[in-house]
């Protein structure tokens, strides 16, 4: 990065050498990295197998190739619907197969990694343990693929840092996400930051998601930033969808419907042509 | 806004009305709001004749259709550079005119209100001075279009109050224009927030414009966050350009080329394209 | 300041040189910067000349030195109180010498300057108006002292290159005032940063204020805060006091009662004494 | 909080309901959160037997009367060094036994909470993990008391929700402890948030310590801190003491030496007096 005043230790596993190609993770045959934009679609949580598979079926239906649902659920408070566990990983990975879809979900513990990874295609680490290093260390030790989302507040720099964590203990399968930081703009959840997005993509060979759901947590907002996100460079996106959003167990406002999440995807496959891809 | 918890005056001038059109600004010709989308190209600051006559010739040869360029400049040290003042304007005004493109510039001094006037087709109001109240109000009084820049810490519902300050008055020729908020993230010299755009967009039928070189502060971020901005529903771009930035008296580190310019405007028209619109 | 990556101009007006003395600002017999803390206090706007006069009244009883109150207030909205301009001015010259406590009041465009002088014992630079370059400029050029707000995202680098804007002109007599700066916590108005007060002091020759009023915008936060930044070392502090907050017609719920402002300066005293000063 | 916008459930553990007092922590003789002012003191991470012996020594010396060091270290870059893990809660016990002195160690995985109850008095959440909800739970069902360092940029309402994760469980000795959040102020490492101290006295009936070396990550400021924080009401203090600082393995920038320690503890005596407290 010339001109930069970036200050990363050269040899970092994390960063892209020069002519080295980028990064594609192979997920049961999705590559992620790669030509094509993935798009991940789900509910924020596992409620039950009814819903899921509603949800499965009709974002399959309109182009998403990967399926998303959280088991454990990290929540402000203790008093909330905290995820149903191992039952919500079964439920994850049946439908998931039914669909044809891998599936992703998110793991809090290191006591859970070997749980979650009997069922999950994809393991993630929510902005909450970004820098929760004795997971990220465990992580590196195991064969799946990780999604990495950015901290809450986290620096571009340290997240490199929290990836190369993954990548020292041996595991390459990193996959980047921005979901947003925050900031002093009360009306969106977070900011979503797209400079991030195309910086990382200049500094690493690791594939970049971007999940507008999160970053902006305004339902209206997340067709827009799917779009703006693909036109930064990223190579995917996550969205939550939900067929009943204002009976959702968790984040019901930023949830699209089966519809709007269809009108997402016709939105977001000329810009991707635009930019010399294609969606799935 | 459904859902949204933004407290606004549903009154105010600023905010979309059930079946109000989008406000489309006509300047010297060029229709800013409208279907097509405005580029405004331009050194930060202009240094002399020669260096603004090659950069417009070049920007215009790319397709912009706007002239940019400081004549009085906002400098964080009163040792730096601050700009030509009136024979800055002169030489701006001259070269539009001669190359016919409208030009912007900032104005930073009620007591400068009337000479800028005589001189610019736009006013600008800097990120610095969004809630310096005096300047919004006697801006409100004149009879151009202002650029109203987005504080840096300033959050969207100051800035749709900044723009009320000026309708107010009677000046009903507003343009928005995100530039990047200060966050906590040190790489990059703001973040740009693009979320705010399409909020803004939604939220009021004024037109808006994105600044990606003072967002970023980092030439290889233009482009993909010009596209970016595009794809979330921007008017328009505001960029800067200067023939040689590693000799730029400010701004160098962002600024790009004639010829990154010009891959540039490559890049935004199919993504204008892909949003239903086009490029000038 | 060996240890610390702080990049100013060495030769920089607003630094300490080696074995340079604290600037003690005398203002009408009450020196600002030296051995005793100065409390400024008053309302946030001068609202009525009864109002004032019955706060001022109550201030000076229980040991404010200088008077505070608002002719032009910057407010969000065009469609607040924006304060009673010069009528105000008058007012608060009038009750500071019948009181005989110096008076404090903000300037907000170059334009009044002149005014505004007539009437104050001290010009105030709101946060909003920190970077106008133009305001600062001209407050160079006048013989009056200086209270500069730090800018609600303001660097505390940007701040002390604002005062050099003042010094720079030719105008010494600046003072510092710390009022909190915009942050992710909601709960507070401003996340006051004493920190920042504590570095201010040891950088530069300047006398430094702090005012937990705007910063907290929480009534029973302001004497805890109060007693804080004493304890940090700050030179004094700037208070909101109304004889009836609930029916001020700014900042109701963040001022004191005269006798919540008893009791400040009761607690207060005690803290002054154990850095070694005094209270007026 | 009566003119405060505060949503909180009004049923929470960690709230203070009308007439209760406040939580005082027994920890081997030394109550925290009652009339005296707990400091503990130590170097960041446990480097050897000697260093650590000669810290506590000197620190109980000038008045310390709890000893930390850190045994497992988060570190932004996998390749820093970690802390000594088991080896070093060995140590810190001894010395702790030795010296008489309790003694505060962070876990960092939950898999290790019972090694690290073996040998610490409190337990230590660092920032990093203070949404480490699988963490919080099972801190919650042990019998130790336990420090929940506030998070980078969580909010004070996140803080006590992550407090009331504990609390929920059925521990109720949470102590909390402010160490600045993350801002756009740069020079400092992070902002020293006092208000929150205070604030979250007033709402809480637990104790609240704060922790200057980390939140300002600068030697000079660490002594001004701790007397403001003291004077804003804070339960105690944590300083990191280092007997050669530019020879420790972490955060050498932001330790006291021996020397230095003992003039912060000459100087918040007065300041502990002040506010009707003493220094044990």
């Amino acid at each position: 990065m010339k001109g930069l005043k970036i200050k990363l230790a050269d040899d970092m596993l994390v960063l892209r050498q020069a002519n080295q190609p980028a990064t594609v993770i192979n997920v049961k045959g999705c590559p992620i990295g790669g030509d094509s934009i993935v798009v991940v679609a789900g509910p924020c949580a596992i409620e039950n197998e009814e819903i899921l598979k509603e949800t499965a079926f009709k974002v399959r239906g309109s182009g998403a190739v990967m399926l998303r649902g959280g088991a454990y659920k990290p929540r402000t408070s203790p008093y909330s619907f905290q995820g149903l566990g191992e039952e919500g990983l079964r439920i994850l990975a049946r439908i998931g197969e039914e669909m044809n879809m891998p599936v992703v979900t998110e793991v809090m513990d290191t006591a859970d990694i070997e749980l979650v990874s009997q069922y999950a295609d994809i393991l993630q680490v929510g902005a909450r343990n970004m820098q929760n290093f004795s997971l990220l260390k465990k992580l590196g030790q195991i064969n799946k693929p990780i999604i990495l989302k950015r901290g809450l507040a986290a620096t571009i720099e340290e997240w490199l840092w929290a990836a190369e964590y993954i990548l020292a203990g041996g595991n390459s399968q990193v996959i980047l996400c921005e979901r947003g930081i925050r900031t002093s703009e009360p009306w969106t959840r977070n900011t979503l930051d797209l400079s991030a997005v195309a910086l990382v993509k200049e500094l690493t060979h690791l594939p970049v998601l971007v999940d507008p759901s999160h970053a902006t947590g305004i339902r209206s907002l997340v067709t827009p930033m799917a779009r703006a996100a693909i036109a930064a460079g990223a190579d995917g996106i996550m969205v939550e969808v939900h067929p009943h959003p204002e009976r959702a167990l968790s984040d019901g406002d930023q949830s699209l419907t089966p519809k709007g999440f269809s009108q997402l995807m016709k939105e977001i496959e000329p810009i991707a042509r635009a930019v010399g891809r294609r969606v799935y």
